[in-house]
């Protein structure tokens, strides 16, 4: 799972370490809000409406779901169940309350990260510079951002992206190290493959 | 933190990753026990006397010790929390039990690996094909492995070593996700910094 402000690289980074590390899943999350200009439905979010999604949460589908801004967003759990089946990696790009909530429902090993910029006004900066959010937007994302840095600590892992090479190098190793942890079930059957004579 | 049965090549895989990851400090164990042919002080271990141990024992300058037929083996406290401040990643090859111990006791985030092999079977043959170890060492190798194996669950990562150069590779990984964990202290000067205006 990665998280972390709006603005710190985090999808750049996503897509540069996905290239290295092996079967992977990229989870896509679900929401009721109309698409943007630019956003296709199975790419950036599946978009759906409010009806197929209160009827989706009836039925249990989702792993986690949250309100923002009167829209409904979610992560459904089956192709996640089954990607962890077919011993893919699962990627998430969620917020710090997604976070949460995946860690304490998801039956299965989870190792997190948040992602940042070296401070503040860096990433001030940035979002400034890349000219695509009004300043309204912007102004949301930063006192988001000030809210979301006091949840580092519930993260396993700190990158802080200074320079983009060396924090997806970091990114690598912590996707590459996430694979080496295995769960309980995992465990028992390669005991008991181990002790095998 | 490094565990795992002996034979497994966890001094090979620990010499081949200390050469990639930067400012490192490997812990030196302390023992009673008289060196063996080739052993120097100060590189497998530091010798001292059952007298200077438990001196040493009475001034609380171990971190963890224990007793193995007869002789003590310890970690010192002093050298270890000198080089985390140096912001050195600090290495151990520990057993089972050591890890325990530390885990327990060492105010610091720690990160731990258990090294095996495939299978008893391979370690087995591995075991009588180095041809260092009498048959009765072997044995009571063999069978200190059935134990160990059996507290897999209590490391953070396993490492298959198949492979040599996959397994080297893993441990770097490993490695190099560690030095991305920070302890309150540290998360807590991040966050202050961070939010500087």
């Amino acid at each position: 799972m990665l998280s972390g402000p709006s603005g710190a690289g985090k999808s750049t980074l996503i897509r540069e370490m996905v290239k290295e590390i092996g079967p992977y899943f990229f989870s896509i999350s679900t929401t009721t809000r109309a698409p943007r200009a630019g956003e296709r439905d199975g790419v950036e979010y599946f978009f759906v409406t409010r009806e197929a999604f209160e009827a989706d949460i009836a039925a249990g589908h989702f792993l986690e779901y949250a309100t923002v801004h009167g829209n409904y967003y979610g992560t459904s759990i089956k192709p996640i169940t089954k990607a962890l089946e077919e011993g893919k990696l699962v990627v998430f790009d969620i917020d710090v309350q997604g976070h949460e909530s995946v860690r304490k429902r998801l039956n299965a090993i989870t190792t997190s990260v948040f992602i940042t910029t070296p401070t503040f006004e860096v990433l001030k900066t940035r979002l400034f510079a890349r000219q695509s959010d009004s300043l309204e937007v912007i102004e949301k994302r930063l006192t988001m951002a000030m809210s979301e840095i006091e949840r580092v600590d519930e993260f396993d892992f700190l990158i802080v992206n200074d320079t983009l090479d060396e924090a997806v190098q970091a990114l690598i190793h912590v996707a590459k190290a996430a694979r080496l942890r295995r769960d309980e079930t995992a465990l028992n059957a390669f005991k008991t493959q181990w002790r095998k004579l």
